[in-house]
């Protein structure tokens, strides 16, 4: 237990500004604007960044609408975010094609008229020149702006925020496009809604993998009920988050103790950290290095665990073997064995962790392979049907699962599975 | 331009049912609880997935909501989603702990009454006890069901699903786990959903990457302005979606056949098929193998590709080399490439990409090398510096593109632009 004690010993309580009556004292509500995030055509990652932000200042999101790129919509959109929330962020439609019509609807909703910042128009102009191209015509628009309310500069592209404040909710248009979107926020938006609260309010936000929300709820019930902490289960795609919310610090720091003590296993994070980032901690703090041998994820682990920065450190590489031959040839996995067993099997998984980690020279060798379906499955092995193997030299083992039908699902339920068991294995509880 | 040209005679075309006012005959509003997807916890992908469904049966979303597991806040939004649509699709908060209200907002919004369904907790309590496990308490509350409407069956879970209909608008209410939803709207929803309609609307999706939406604006503009058809640029995280509609089936195809002639280059598919998708169509009509050597992107380009069921008739394998022992051992990059121009170098670039052609003894290697970031940027070779090399025997190239600061982004933008090459060659392009 001494790898969880010491994450929670570390203290990453957060504390929180809020009013007295026990809630967040300032409530966001977050517009999306785009026919493409309604058609499904593009993911609404933005609204998911802000959510995160906003949580991590202390201002909690209470309301979040995605409206089409139509004028009537996004006025009906920002009246009610106006009338549930203390700020409104609302991002998309900003750009400058005839699709674009948020600054038309601010305009209606605040009654300000757009006029032509004829320095800004120059100073764009001037953008595209540096980059040796003429500005299109259709950028001229995004040199108009409304006669009321502020503007928010935009470091890294043409479409400026509109800000104002109306009946008290301080309103800010950000552009869609993700890297402009998060730079104006965390220059503009952020630090100055940090500002806006009072009083205290302490959170920790527990992360657990590798088991059932009903069964997590199961586990704790005897904790929580009762409990004068507020307690949330947030279930996620790989996992469930547990925030623990009260304005006495005590409390939660006792609560989260008793968390630990009934789920420690299943925990491997706290805060926003991700499995990757908590596995790639503890590789570097021991001076480890990982290498892979992956199959079915396709590359999927590896992808993963170089999301965090500095991974160089302990992930040294990974053979996508997604053939017999590459088995063999780059893996050093045996003829015989894939004959035998066949290349979903618990033996192979063993040879190809062995082979990650010879190959690479690495401390720890992890391998997955499986069959991520639609097709391929027999009665014997299901479409699902997943082994892992891990060799750290010391004591290497290989284990199988059935995981589901979905394609996808399977390959993220896999490297799950296997970063969760390099976690468990280091936390001597494999 | 052959293979683009085979791409849009290939007709997918699709004809949907639609009032004769020239707009969707049936709207759709989307309505998504859980505290998890406010606060960022958990992407709202489930919104997603339902709004391409409901636009692939001709059913246009115009509203989208996310509210917290208040009950208030539920009632609300489900009434402001009446109001606006003529079906209301609702997921989560159907679970089985506390903080799951959906069901008692339900029946405030609608009227019923909850009452115990017997027959059911009997064979829920039989699926748990097949599985080797006692029912959870918590599960116990599942069985309670509201005295109106339908309740709609959940072939992979426990929470089951409600239906009714109020003032017109059919309402339904599905569980937040995507599996159990997504079988619950194919097999229950969507079918009824696609009775619903009358008269045609027909409506094209041409996909473009590689091109920013100002300037295929500019590019297009002569066959926009004045159309009848109907256009909506839509775009992506890397790539710009165009989707043409119209009443008129000949008018959508002329205006779809002046696109490909004006930006044929850009244009990788049609519909909803994905770049790695139209690559793979591609490799196996031409019966062409590929292998990649991944350095920045970590495997992620390899696992894009392995998200596509059969993939293994032209996937080898990739391999992720990290280190430059990595590079050196398992792709054959020389020693002094490596010393005399840096792991980030078109000349490394190269050297991977011809490696991984023939370690796969594939016919098409690629690779991908790159400053992903934050750090490791010098001024010759800044964050976002990104090399890529193409290996077909035949004519290989290297070159070199600086993307942005962010290291996701990066990948992202790598793992594209790599993919998109092979579809340029294929089509000889480049």
């Amino acid at each position: 237990m001494g790898y969880h004690d010491g994450r929670c010993r570390s203290g990453t309580l957060r504390r929180y500004h809020h009013a007295s009556s026990g809630a967040f004292s300032v409530n966001s509500a977050i517009v999306t604007i785009g026919d493409e995030l309604l058609g499904g055509y593009t993911i609404d990652s933005n609204a998911t960044w802000i959510g995160r932000k906003l949580i991590d200042i202390g201002v909690r999101t209470i309301w979040k609408s995605t409206v089409p790129d139509q004028k009537n919509e996004i006025v009906n959109a920002l009246s009610i975010a106006t009338e549930k929330a203390d700020v409104v962020i609302c991002t998309g439609g900003l750009g400058p094609t005839r699709d674009d019509v948020t600054r038309d609807a601010y305009c209606e909703f605040t009654g300000a008229e757009l006029e032509m910042d004829e320095q800004y128009l120059k100073e764009l102009s001037a953008r595209f020149e540096r980059r040796g191209v003429d500005m299109p015509e259709s950028n001229q628009s995004q040199g108009l702006v409304p006669d009321m309310g502020s503007v928010i500069p935009n470091p890294k592209g043409s479409a400026r925020g509109l800000s104002c404040s109306i009946d008290g909710t301080w309103i800010c248009i950000l552009p869609g496009v993700p890297a402009e979107m998060k730079v104006m926020m965390e220059e503009s938006i952020l630090p100055e809604l940090g500002q806006m609260s009072t009083n205290d309010l302490f959170v920790t936000n527990i992360r657990t993998t590798g088991v059932m929300e009903s069964k997590l709820h199961d586990i704790l019930n005897s904790v929580m009920v009762g409990s004068p902490v507020s307690i949330s289960f947030l279930p996620g795609f790989s996992g469930v988050d547990l925030r623990l919310t009260s304005e006495d610090k005590t409390l939660v720091k006792e609560l989260s103790r008793q968390v630990y003590d009934l789920a420690g296993k299943y925990i491997y994070a706290e805060d926003w950290k991700t499995l990757e980032e908590s596995v790639g901690d503890c590789l570097r703090e021991k001076s480890l290095t990982i290498a892979l041998a992956e199959s079915c994820t396709g590359g999927l682990l590896g992808d993963r665990m170089t999301n965090i920065p500095g991974s160089s450190d302990y992930f040294l590489g990974s053979v996508v073997c997604y053939s017999n031959e590459a088995k063999m040839n780059l893996m050093g996995v045996r003829k015989e064995t894939l004959e035998s067993f066949g290349s979903v099997s618990e033996e192979v998984a063993a040879e190809m962790a062995a082979g990650a980690r010879e190959k690479f020279n690495a401390d720890i060798g992890v391998s997955i392979t499986g069959v991520a379906g639609p097709n391929g499955g027999t009665k014997e092995k299901p479409v699902g049907y997943t082994c892992f193997g891990l060799d750290d030299g010391i004591k290497p083992f290989s284990r199988s699962v059935t995981f589901y039908r979905d394609r996808r699902f399977n390959k993220e339920l896999s490297a799950q599975t296997a970063l969760n068991s390099v976690r468990l294995r280091i936390a001597g509880q494999i």
